[in-house]
């Protein structure tokens, strides 16, 4: 039995806070705009998944693109959208690799009008630390409406 | 002045990361339809209270009572309920327990629509560690409409 | 090269606990109507800036009476407000303060009545830590109606 095959088991408080202030930042980048700030949040091959969208995105390039086209579409309305992330629960593998799973809920905001409640999801990202920091290897976001 | 009678103090930077992770997992259970999984998270006598029912319930049986009668109502009504724990504030006391203190957010999503935000709350748990897991031994919800 | 000229780093796993349990200490003491106690979480010096207020508040007279108008406008409309702070990300200064940045919605419920969302905005504030507490010295809210 060696540490590759070993059981799972919980993250340390370390890493417990680590991904938590990683995921402000990372969502912030996209909800700020800074689409390739919020990309280089993935592994260079890294796979981003919805269920409400028929294939994944495979790869920066193919992710961006996505972020792109979500602003755009959000600039031409006039909104702000806010991805909060909660509820995180994670588990750290044998292979370094950390499991989570967490709530998402999506609020957006018109310039000068009413924020509203835009929609509730989960998540579960496979996260991997490369030069001291998270990158998603893996997201997988599936909406409440259409689980 | 022993330990037993010390004042209390705030928790290590583990104990906040197991709670809230456990917060998650356990909430997520509820939500996701494993009521049994959601019990185990209270001790055997564990109570939980709400100030919008007139009586706790007492014990693991009566509190996965409550769950499954909730989740049969959620069911029939075709919804996803979210229950979103955050704001968390944590103390050790002497006697080996945790105080902690919580907002609480709910909301729903119909299957094929539009999520709400349903209600908020205030949480109060008294938690203990049993065997590696956070229990919750007494819970106060308090819902803000009631308060 | 010194310790105040160092770059800035992340924040370790205890501050990152003891940040988020001290905003939900300080915001709950606030919607649960303790001006004092709220304001005693600012510096004596301590600013309170709002993107959607002219002027700053200066010191904890001025904001404490910001504190009792906002609460009293409340009281007037029997409205409980909860504000959640999330979506922590902190920052370790060489001069010892921590700055944060973070994301914050506000919730209100009548009394009887029905809870709704009521905003989003963003937070950056500039912590220091006294006797072993942390406190504001400076923050500023920016509402995404009017970013």
């Amino acid at each position: 039995m060696t540490a590759q095959t070993e059981a799972a088991g919980p993250v340390t408080a370390e890493m417990y806070a680590e991904i938590n202030a990683f995921y402000a930042r990372h969502m912030r980048h996209l909800d700020d705009g800074r689409t390739d700030a919020w990309t280089a949040g993935f592994t260079e091959d890294g796979v981003f998944a919805q269920n409400v969208v028929p294939e994944p995105c495979r790869g920066r390039t193919a992710i961006a693109e996505l972020g792109r086209a979500a602003l755009a579409g959000l600039a031409e309305r006039g909104l702000v959208r806010r991805h909060w992330f909660g509820m995180v629960d994670a588990e750290q593998r044998a292979d370094g690799t950390v499991h989570t799973m967490y709530y998402a809920l999506v609020f957006e905001t018109p310039r000068g009008g009413k924020g509203v409640f835009h929609l509730s999801c989960t998540g579960a990202d496979i996260l991997v630390r490369r030069d001291g920091e998270w990158l998603v290897q893996d997201r997988l976001v599936v909406h409440d409406a259409t689980d």
